[in-house]
C-alpha cells in the first residue's frame, strides 16, 4: 500500500520545525541547522546530500534511510525549494540542492507562481503547482506509480496537509533545542482529533525519533 | 548555590502540560495522564506519592529522585491544588494528595481567594497568596532555608515565572503521545530570548529528559 508520508522531519522542543528569517544564508532559518544534528552525521545524508562516502550508521541513519525508502514522488512548499518570494525574477534559481539534487523521482512545488517544469540531472524533475493540496497530492499518487508519496515540508505545507487528513505517517525527530521564534508545526492543529497519535517512539543519543500515525 | 526550579515536568510531543477539561476525575486534563507514564513506575514516585515499596530505578528514576532533591519550598498555582474554581466553597478541599502530601515543606499556592494556612501531617503547610510572582518567591526563598524553590506547575504558573526570567533550570520529560489540545507551556515564549538554552537531553524508553538552564 502506498503512503503519504512525512519523514526525517525535525521539530524543536518548543514545536518549531524551521527558525525564522529563512534566506539564502539560512535556509532552514535562523538556528535552524541544529535542528538537523542528528541527520547530517549519518551515512544516509552523507551520501545522499553530499555524495560522501563514510558517515554512521545506528538509530539515526536507520531513520535517515526510512525516510528515502521506496518515495516515488514528492511535494515542496515553494519555501523549500528557495528563497524567493514572489514572482521568481528569472529561472535562475533551481533548489539548494544544486544540479544533482537527492530526489531523482517527480517533486511538484507549491506555489502561487508557476514556471516552466525544471528538469535536473538525476532524474528530479520539478513541476510547480498553483491548486488545492488535494489536487496536486492526486498528481503526486499517479507519478509515484504505487510508490509513497512524501511530503517534504516546509511547515506550512506539511500543516496544509494535516489539517485536510491527507498524511497517513509523520516521522519526526524531536531535537534537544530551543528555537524560541519560527514556524510552528502543532500550533492549533489537534492531532488526536484530526485521528493521529503516536504509534513509535525511539531515542537516539541526538533526538527522539517519533512516529505519528493516521488511524484508518 | 540555591536554586529556583521546575523539574519532573512533562509535556506531550505537541507541547501541552496538561490536558483539557480539568476536573475531580481528570486532575490532569483529559489524557493527561499519558505524560506522567515514564514518572508513575518510578521507585521514588512510588513512593512518594503511594508510600508503596518497589518500583523501577533507571534513567527515569534517577529524574524523579533529582526533582525531589534539596527542595525547601514549592509554589503552585492552584489548579494544581485542586480542582474548585472561583471561591472556595468552605475548608473542605485539602489537596489531591491525603492526609499526608508528598512534599514535606511550605508549600505556597497562588489564588486570587485567599483561606487560612493548612498545616498537613508530614511537615507540608499550605499557605495561600494573593500577589506578585517575585514576591512569593521571595517569601519561599526564605522558608526554604537555602535549599531550592520548586515551581510545581501547572502550565500557567511556570510561564509566569518563566516570562520573568525567575526559574534557574527545568527539568522537563517529553512523553510520545499527543494531546492535541490542553494547556501549551512554550506557546508565544520565547526561551532563547529569555535566556534558556537546552544543556542536557538524557532518553529513556518512556520520555526525552533535558533540562533547560538560564544562562547567567
Amino acid at each position: 500500500m502506498m503512503k503519504v508520508r512525512v519523514a526525517a522531519f525535525s521539530i524543536s522542543l518548543d514545536g518549531f520545525g524551521a527558525g525564522p528569517e529563512q534566506s539564502l544564508e539560512n535556509p532552514l532559518g535562523k538556528g535552524g541547522f541544529g535542528l538537523h544534528d542528528w541527520a547530517m552525521s549519518t551515512r544516509t545524508f552523507q551520501t545522499m546530500l553530499f555524495g560522501q562516502e563514510g558517515g554512521e550508521g545506528g538509530i539515526d541513519d536507520d531513520f535517515a534511510a526510512r525516510s528515502f525508502d521506496n518515495v516515488g514522488a514528492w511535494i515542496l512548499g515553494r519555501n523549500m525549494f528557495g528563497p524567493v518570494r514572489g514572482p521568481w525574477p528569472d529561472e535562475s534559481w533551481r533548489g539548494w540542492w544544486g544540479d544533482n539534487p537527492p530526489y531523482h523521482v517527480p517533486v511538484f512545488v507549491l506555489t502561487h507562481h508557476l514556471r516552466p517544469t525544471l528538469t535536473m540531472a538525476g532524474g528530479t524533475v520539478f513541476q510547480f503547482r498553483n491548486c488545492d493540496v488535494r489536487d496536486v497530492l492526486d498528481e503526486a499518487k499517479r507519478a509515484a506509480g504505487g510508490r509513497d508519496v512524501r511530503i517534504g515540508g516546509g511547515v506550512a505545507t506539511v500543516r496544509q496537509f494535516l489539517a485536510a487528513r491527507l498524511i497517513d505517517e509523520l516521522h519526526l525527530a524531536v531535537a534537544p533545542v530551543l528555537l524560541g521564534r519560527g514556524e510552528a508545526l502543532f500550533a492549533g492543529l489537534d492531532l488526536p482529533a484530526l485521528g493521529y497519535r503516536c504509534v513509535e517512539s525511539t531515542p537516539s543519543d541526538k533526538a527522539l525519533h517519533v512516529v505519528l500515525r493516521k488511524e484508518a
